[in-house]
């Protein structure tokens, strides 16, 4: 198997500001299509999922549906770890690819599709290696370590993570809420159907 | 325990037509917010639940997420089955009333809040009990079977479902797709975040 290689910056974006972990939630509850990172032995790849969702508050976790035949997959049952992160509407066409493309088959997909990757700040407190590359201009990222669940993995696909870590950009997540309205437009999240097609995320309904 | 009573309609709504089951996905693939309807014994309940997400094309399986202190909960696990529907736009009030109010505290509230339900259309094949009443206004509706699995319930809280009938306002969800931007701007999905405030379905994106 192929090593998926490509550079990975060691500064993080300008706007990258960390969420409280009892906000964490937040962040996935409006239904955003999220990338998937994972990295080990020296490896890492990351790709496109439709299906996470928040699972608890505190401590916050996550569900995640990871096909078997994904590389990420892979990388993540080997390292217990993994971050998602909610592209915005100018990476639609780079979610869709790298959510097509495997790296089975495709091992230079992220420089292919030009994926610019950071890596996620050291964090002491949370185990985790660190070592999982985080993609630019998303919304929002959450880094997860694995609750194992083998026969949630193995009969449904379907994995359990514990949110240990989280930032946002804080133009347009900040005090904990979405500022979607007064934010960038390019900063909007998206919500996947199917065939290459999403929605923004809209306006602001308030009760 | 209150009996939670309001009137069923027997007739569906004007625009209310089948989605195929492997279609059935797209109707929760953009992460919307939904309503939970679950009935036993004479008892039927409805609550919000913004913890949804598809998890399996076909057969459909989702996941939904149930505290275990909802009237909800006890009706699906008494009765093995429970229906996700879309709420709209115009319905963001109630479903931040049945999300908040319990039956359990609060016996009439889907009278006290206006929900207008009606009875699934009987499904034979699905073995179903029909029962289940569904909330008018909707964009989608979905019926499903608990796939019991006990420890993800006790543990997570978390039910996996078999989408075993899907339907959709026809205006807004056709030939497997949704037409939100040339459908009626009230047709448009909600996407909870917190404190009252959710972001309807925005524009569509395409790659």
């Amino acid at each position: 198997m192929s090593t998926t290689t490509s550079t990975i910056a060691t500064a993080a974006p300008e706007h990258f500001t960390p969420v409280p972990l009892d906000k964490a939630y937040r962040l996935l509850n409006h239904g955003p299509t999220v990338l998937v990172s994972a990295a080990h032995a020296g490896q890492h790849n990351v790709m496109a999922a439709a299906w996470a969702c928040a699972l608890d508050f505190a401590p916050p976790k996550v569900t995640l549906v990871l096909d078997k035949a994904t590389r990420t997959r892979e990388l993540v049952e080997a390292s217990g770890e993994f971050a998602l992160q909610l592209p915005t509407v100018p990476m639609a066409a780079m979610t869709v690819a790298i959510g097509t493309d495997s790296a089975k088959t495709h091992p230079d997909k992220l420089q292919q599709h030009g994926v610019p990757l950071f890596h996620a700040p050291s964090h002491a407190s949370t185990h985790i290696s660190t070592h999982i590359p985080l993609v630019h201009g998303c919304a929002a990222w959450l880094l997860c370590r694995v609750i194992p669940e083998p026969h949630n993995q193995q009969t449904y696909d379907l994995f359990i993570g514990e949110v240990v870590a989280a930032w946002a950009d804080e133009r347009v997540f900040r005090h904990g809420h979405w500022e979607f309205d007064t934010a960038p437009d390019a900063l909007r999240t998206l919500h996947y159907v199917a065939g290459g097609q999403f929605y923004a995320t809209g306006t602001s309904v308030r009760v």
